[in-house]
């Protein structure tokens, strides 16, 4: 396990229906990053206004794809682990889904749990409780945009020994942002949320993303910051293991803390 | 029910162990206040740097006492309701505490269940899970400073109906107020931080308090802002009824959006 690694967030506007643009820029900011971990917006492989389920399903990718195998030499020739949205196909479903690729060539899929707005019309909900994968560069989480909302997502995955939240979005205004800083400060982990830039207008409607992507420490501190509008890769050097120290005062542990004897509403 | 209310902090500097001056001081904001509700900060009514066990017991209020009699007069008087924080003896035990008075008499008491640091060598941690009050003004939740670090209290708060969430506190950082936007937005509620200001110089350490007090809407709006350094009253109108819609687009619910099926790790 390395103690000092880089992590990155690619941040760029995405080529609606271009799945090879949009690949080539992930090579590209992933050769400029040289980072260990990078970290791509939510369905950056496809765009995001879909008209339907019909051009949802063309631009779909399948986890066996060739895409997929092309993301995979890119993690492997450059040593990297990348995290990066894409509509995923499966069993003839279509989920909002991030993938996480280990230079070894391992994955792993996250299906977003909270779907945004019309995501609802064309997406399949994620079916599981969001999960930690144990990588050579620590524990990682992953969230998708609308679940930044949901404190419990990033609790779950804190509680489940993630050091790093990985955070793919395609973000329209700048709550979320502002936010982050309790999520990391609330679990003391490390968060990278990777925004999209740049404006779609398809299916009757223009959406404007707002960049201004961010790297948090896990006591909340601002480490990279990207612009709003402008395509760039952020960086920042971290100790994941930081994360594993919970203690924020010499009495109190932000996760040791809790009373979950009196939490039981939570989850009825 | 009053469809459109003010809700105020008292935003003040208590003098360490003069109970009597300190209601004097909530006298007079109350009256200034001329509000539905005010919240004041946390061990208003004492002071926070307890040298120990003893002071503390000698400090510490009984729900019968005269303190609390006075203040059900000024609740009374000036038809508001009043929240504030003390601490509460209750057979032989203190807790951090904090009190609902409403105009008619009727109180309700919080225990901070997260104490935060010399705290837990002095207080007797609560032992109930948040509840919800009733009142003639809307459904109002208490927090104390510290609790806020858990989203946890928040969302059980909301989940139980709360339309306000009054919070004494006496924070020595930022992070607090920063923060309260996240809970603000992902409960759809308002908060009203009441914080202390001034510096306390006892025990071998000082402490410096940092105002700020602050009220946010169900959408995270600052409706009303104090100084970090000054003594003052703070004021909005609000309405209430507005934490009961949390459609945050069309097809969102920010709190029936929530996928329990996948948040049991919360609670084990």
């Amino acid at each position: 396990m390395k103690d000092v690694i880089t992590i990155a967030c690619g941040q760029f506007q995405p080529v609606f229906g271009d799945t090879t643009a949009n690949l080539l820029k992930v090579k590209d900011f992933v050769e400029q990053a040289a980072a260990n971990l990078i970290i791509f917006p939510e369905l950056c492989a496809s765009g995001y206004e879909f008209k339907g389920h019909r051009e949802l399903q063309a631009l779909a990718l399948a986890p066996d794809s060739s895409e997929i195998r092309c993301l995979k030499e890119i993690a492997r020739d450059f040593r990297t682990h990348i995290v990066l949205g894409l509509p995923e196909r499966n069993s003839g479903k279509v989920y909002n889904s991030s993938i996480l690729i280990e230079p070894s060539g391992k994955t792993t899929i996250y299906r977003k749990i909270h779907l945004f707005d019309r995501e609802k019309r064309l997406f399949e909900p994620g079916n599981a409780e969001p999960s930690v994968v144990r990588t050579e560069i620590g524990r990682l989480g992953m969230m998708i945009c609308f679940d930044w909302i949901f404190p419990e997502v990033v609790r779950i995955l804190a509680l489940k020994g993630a050091q790093i939240i990985c955070h793919p979005a395609n973000l329209v205004l700048q709550f979320c942002q502002r936010a982050m800083f309790a999520r990391s400060v609330e679990n003391g982990v490390f968060t990278a949320t990777c925004n999209r830039v740049g404006a779609e207008s398809r299916a009757g409607r223009t959406l404007n993303f707002t960049g201004a992507s961010q790297i948090l420490s896990n006591r909340g501190a601002t480490l990279a910051q990207a612009s709003d509008e402008k395509e760039e890769v952020i960086k920042a050097e971290i100790r994941p293991a930081e994360a594993d120290n919970k203690m924020i005062t010499t009495l109190n542990d932000v996760i040791g803390d809790r009373r979950i004897d009196y939490y039981k509403s939570l989850i009825v």
